[in-house]
């Protein structure tokens, strides 16, 4: 790029900044009902609008040329996937508005009064790949707890995006909401997001939404504090004391539900009292359902269709018919593997001890702890938070599920009778 | 700095980084007992070792040659400040314990039960200046929410904090816990926090304290998320309603308690109504306590004493007797100054008009937001906190006073009875 250009484009990207916080203070003072009326007229506007949207899709899917199927599938919009984004807007507006909330609130000995009441967080970058409805789901889910978006599609769906977008803006606009509460990138170029990745001032949090190389480069590269989402190897211990029917639907599901998922099982751990017991029909089952599985030595005798598992088995993720198997000795040997090789995602127990249960769930790092249930709850919806933005493996600020409660922050208000320190 | 030297470094610091990650498990599985006997404990040791300490101090003091008056005071140890240290510990300790509160549950439809329940953040990096003080007390707020600690003092205080730190770790190693959960820099050489800045997978967190110049670089050059706190350009705005004489106490209280603070009234603001019934009594009040006023062209007229103010005066944290006033509009015009020349800190208003002070508490936009009280109440032992670690004045994760309850995350744990996911 020329130094022109990178003129240019700076000069571009720091006023979208601008714009991006002056459309968030405005709505820090927007109410519940204007936010819920725009992101309703966000929906109306895309139904009515799926006409030019359909063309703009033809016109990525055109520019795109020989795309794989799975790439395609993301990427491609049809009427029954326009409706589906447009009621998943009309869901976003009938959620509970987060904001205002009074979280606690105490008085103290001098008569001053304290409430932490939640507010928005400010202005929200997000970046993601091919899938036109991010834009919609992002753009709605910032609005809703009060932040402004700076959005970043993959450049396959520039123009279905962009169609969504002008949707979107006619929405706000038609709430009385500044149309700049949701942005997106001048252009698909990737010096773009450098500079955005560096709008420290202006952007407050930036949340990759993707692969993990998307993830990897856009943490490397921010200067923002970045949510994100790291790998789901999620693992299912099933303790001596598990109820055998409970343990064996709960394993089915938790593999194979659904496999592609972040919550899906990868790791099965059993305890030596439970490999005669449990293990050789929970193992038989999945391989019944054509799951392979990768096992030590001690399960590899169950089965003859059992495939000895290596080192790099304890830590892969596979997102597959796959899945990894061990025996250890006892509650603390399980969490002791699961802290060292797993995500800390989401790891379960299946036990009817309540003191390994106990153990399990204090003693395991991982956002979300399960015991005797799937691991493929580890979902927003499933929650109840509604919509998601994505599940945060990280500690800080969000743990877990991110929905629109979860992109707010709080202030203290001190309220007093001429109060004054000592 | 030779590539040899460099690479001891590195060498040294990954295996700090490894220890604090293996410190932090191991506090993630202690009781709240033994953390407050640690703590406890820490501060037998301190009076205990009270003798070496004043001697490692003696050495830093000498070391350092001729301090200017401030820095001496920040560095210098006697009998008095270490049993202040060992105090704070001992209410540190007494403390309640942040970690295993729930802080949500609820039930979903299908009979899964969700608790949300406080946890550690993990590892903590704190970096600081001359003040040996700091030592203690972040280490011990870090090991009170189960978190280690990694700190980087001033290269002052190396002795001082060295010999305290040493006391600590006795400390921890009497209640079983590891004495890694705090340890300190190999070498005050700044090659080494340029090192732990970048330790992305073994520190969870940096907390920098100090001044401006500190924050600023530490911000610049961390890779890992900073909890910081930027300016305290705190406003006391008088709104036209005010009570009289609850008015001039806490403005004098606000601006005159002590300057120094970070919520120190630095600008005043008053209706136009007020100019005449407020402005007047309340600035010849700072005036007659040798305050600097600078003030705009109708304030000035008020009294000979009053000065000019400029531009910049408006966002000016003076931290001295000094202050800025300025009339306004009403409080729609308050408030969009307060946004504009105000850091987002601690800002007030005094009113008697309910509907004055609920537009104020909702549209300004900051951590701390005061009505008819002192700003000096921005402070982590007046929310009733405790001890503090410092003031965010970002908004992710932690906003206004951070105590040890604000040093934690959370994990998600589910309950179910053989609950598989439709």
């Amino acid at each position: 790029m020329s130094a022109q250009l990178q003129d240019d484009l700076n000069k571009q990207m720091a006023a979208l900044g601008q714009r991006a916080r002056a459309a968030s203070q405005e709505l820090i003072a927007s109410t519940p009902d204007q936010r819920r009326v725009a992101i309703a007229a966000m929906a109306a506007e895309i139904r009515k609008d799926a006409d030019a949207i359909l063309a703009a899709n033809a016109k990525d899917l055109a520019a795109a040329g020989d795309l794989g199927a799975a790439m395609r599938d993301r990427l491609v919009l049809d009427a029954k996937r326009i409706e589906a984004i447009a009621a998943s807007l009309d869901e976003i507006a009938a959620m509970p508005d987060p904001l205002g909330e009074v979280m606690e609130s105490w008085e103290r000995p001098n008569g001053l009064t304290f409430q932490k009441v939640r507010v928005p967080l400010g202005v929200i970058g997000i970046i993601y790949e091919s899938r036109p409805n991010v834009t919609a789901d992002a753009g709605a889910l910032c609005v809703k707890s009060g932040n402004a978006a700076v959005l970043r599609g993959g450049s396959e769906s520039f123009h279905s995006s962009g169609a969504l977008l002008a949707a979107l803006r006619r929405g706000l606009a038609s709430a009385g909401l500044p149309e700049d509460a949701i942005q997106s990138l001048p252009t698909t170029d990737r010096a773009a997001v450098g500079i955005m990745l560096g709008m420290v001032d202006d952007i407050d949090v930036i949340i990759p939404r993707g692969g993990k190389g998307l993830i990897a480069r856009v943490s490397a590269e921010s200067r923002i504090p970045v949510i994100k989402h790291l790998d789901g190897n999620c693992h299912t211990y099933v303790q001596s004391s598990a109820d055998l029917a409970k343990a064996r639907a709960v394993i089915l599901n938790a593999k194979l539900r659904r496999t592609g998922v972040c919550g899906a099982t990868e790791s099965l751990l059993f305890d030596r009292a439970a490999v005669g017991s449990h293990a050789l029909l929970i193992l038989r089952d999945l391989l019944d359902a054509g799951c392979e599985v990768r096992a030590d030595a001690t399960l590899q005798a169950l089965d003859t269709r059992i495939r000895p598992a290596d080192e790099a088995d304890w830590g892969t993720e596979y997102l597959d018919k796959i899945v990894s198997a061990k025996v250890v000795d006892g509650v603390d040997a399980a969490i002791a593997h699961v802290n060292l090789y797993g995500s800390h995602h989401t790891d379960a127990i299946l036990t009817e001890d309540k003191a390994a249960a106990a153990a399990f769930t204090a003693k395991v790092d991982s956002a979300i702890v399960v015991v005797n249930a799937s691991t493929q709850f580890a979902d927003g919806g499933e929650f109840g938070f509604g919509a998601e933005i994505g599940i945060s493996t990280g500690k800080l600020h969000a743990r877990g599920p991110v929905g629109a409660q979860h992109l707010t922050s709080h202030k203290y208000v001190l309220t007093g009778d001429g109060t004054v320190r000592g």
